[in-house]
């Protein structure tokens, strides 16, 4: 049997068709113009399944499920879009909206961030797990929460927001509009911002000559390779971005003591320049001896796509 | 049938017979004196068993199962109190010291605040409830985690720790040695120190005159009821104390999306006068539209009790 997950970004779709072993044997990708609603994007993601399932000589009854990962919140059946703001989605009936196409094959819908966290629960770093958080560090700070072995997805079905919760009681402004919010501290943006801050006051910094001299060019990549190659002003830039992600992380193992907490999203990519002293960082503030493990999140920019497709199983 | 629960504290030792409706139908409390290890406790708690057993008539077939509340971290088996800082308790068996008095009664092990989170699952707050978060505002801030309608001890069996999830990054000192803890900030104990201050600073203030000009005076309800009566400096600190705790209570909505947070311990008992603009606060930092109801804890001092004898129906 075969399964398809879809991630359905701002501006394009990722699919790919599963194997039993989770490999995606069939992948597209394709630009999607938002706007256009939920009957529109359902008929892209029909024709995609055809493609997918044609390409590789599949019939209908060796399919067993089709799932949506968006970028927004669910209604606790999984029947509709609440919002999804980079989609312009709002109280669409996208489950239904596809099932329509392939009325013998179950369709399942997902926020993309809880798809992730579910990838890494089959195919990654939380294999085996029964509590495990998965934080995504890019623009935003989002992620998933994995309790009792299945995709966690709010009491009430809202979902979750890590990366809003509090990390500095009325500290730095945050896009949702609140003071302080992990996401205000925690993002590849954070970063940037503090980049260019530096090629404005420092100009003897390497952050200064990488981007030669325009904020520009800044990159949260770049201020992390500069702390790499030892330059002290972005070496203060990054201790302090270690210090309050290690505090995020700190509130997470104290409130749920997970065995695994996996950090995705651009920022994670700097690997063990990042992991080792965060995880040192961690240790210092944790109230418990022992905790769980904190490491690099495994299925990268195919968490959608896998977690997509293994929601009929977390729903058995 | 009926069932037994012990809460054991630093000073003392609360029992209870509690018949099928989960009414305490017989109690005691008995001072203690901590330091004898777990064999002398486990023996005063037998005898207690006798005593509230004797007193209702009830024969050994009568009674279903023996739980014991204690203010320390469990094993994740429940055989062990690994530490118990308050009774000088480490790696202590006092699941089995305590069976052997009664080999045909199933005796269950638990973190005082784990179980109070279960006595509000069922017989208070969380009545009904799959997901739902207690914390209580005393000395410290504890507090218990109800996931998937059970008692939730940590992903590693470490117990949940709600008071030392950070608030305020590199924020005010907490008692644990971290900077910025939930507990450094919404405990009974910070309006205590904010009420000493103004005894000092603000000769002026009602809580100067009704602490009689001495520190020593100073409670939190004392604080809480000079605002109340609308002293401004008392009403200042309150409203500190609201938004702190508003941040707190934000975080774990946005983290678990709980159907309910109640609030215990003393704090709590200002009633309205800090439910109301306490909910107001939140809902103003809360991600989502709509989230659970913020309410008062409803087994008070009984908590402990009353969770220990569910601890049975909690692991079936």
């Amino acid at each position: 049997m075969f399964r398809i997950g879809f991630d359905v970004g701002g501006t394009n779709i990722a699919a790919g068709l599963l194997n039993e072993s989770l490999d995606i044997v069939q992948r597209r990708n394709v630009p999607f113009s938002n706007g256009k609603g939920g009957e529109y994007i359902a008929s892209v993601l029909a024709q995609l399944v055809r493609d997918l399932t044609g390409a590789q000589c599949i019939g209908a009854k060796e399919l067993e499920c089709i799932g949506v990962a968006v970028p927004g919140s669910i209604d606790r059946r999984g029947e509709f879009v609440i919002d999804a703001y980079n989609l312009q989605f709002h109280n669409v009936p996208l489950r239904s909206q596809l099932q329509v196409y392939f009325p013998e094959v179950p369709v399942f819908l997902a926020n993309d961030a809880n798809a992730a966290a579910l990838a890494e629960l089959h195919k990654g770093a939380f294999a085996g797990c029964k509590t495990a958080v998965l934080m995504t560090l890019g623009t935003g700070v989002g992620g998933g929460i994995i309790l009792n072995g299945k995709m966690f997805n709010g009491g009430n079905g809202n979902g979750v927001e890590l990366g809003h919760s509090i990390l500095s009681h009325n500290g730095e402004l945050c896009s949702c509009g609140v003071h302080g919010c992990v996401e205000a501290y925690c993002t590849a943006s954070w970063f940037v911002r503090q980049g260019r801050k530096a090629v404005v006051e420092y100009k003897n910094s390497m952050i200064y000559t990488s981007a030669r001299g325009s904020m520009d060019n800044v990159t949260a990549k770049l201020v992390v390779d500069c702390a790499k190659e030892g330059d002290h002003i972005a070496l203060d830039i990054f201790d302090r971005y270690v210090d309050a992600l290690g505090s995020a992380v700190t509130s997470m193992v104290n409130i749920l003591d997970p065995e695994v907490i996996a950090l995705g999203g651009g920022v994670s990519l700097a690997g063990d320049f990042l992991f080792e002293p965060l995880r040192e960082n961690v240790r210092k503030k944790v109230f418990f001896p022992a905790f769980g493990r904190i490491v690099p999140a495994q299925t990268g920019n195919d968490a959608g796509v896998i977690g997509a497709a293994m929601l009929k199983v977390n729903a058995e």
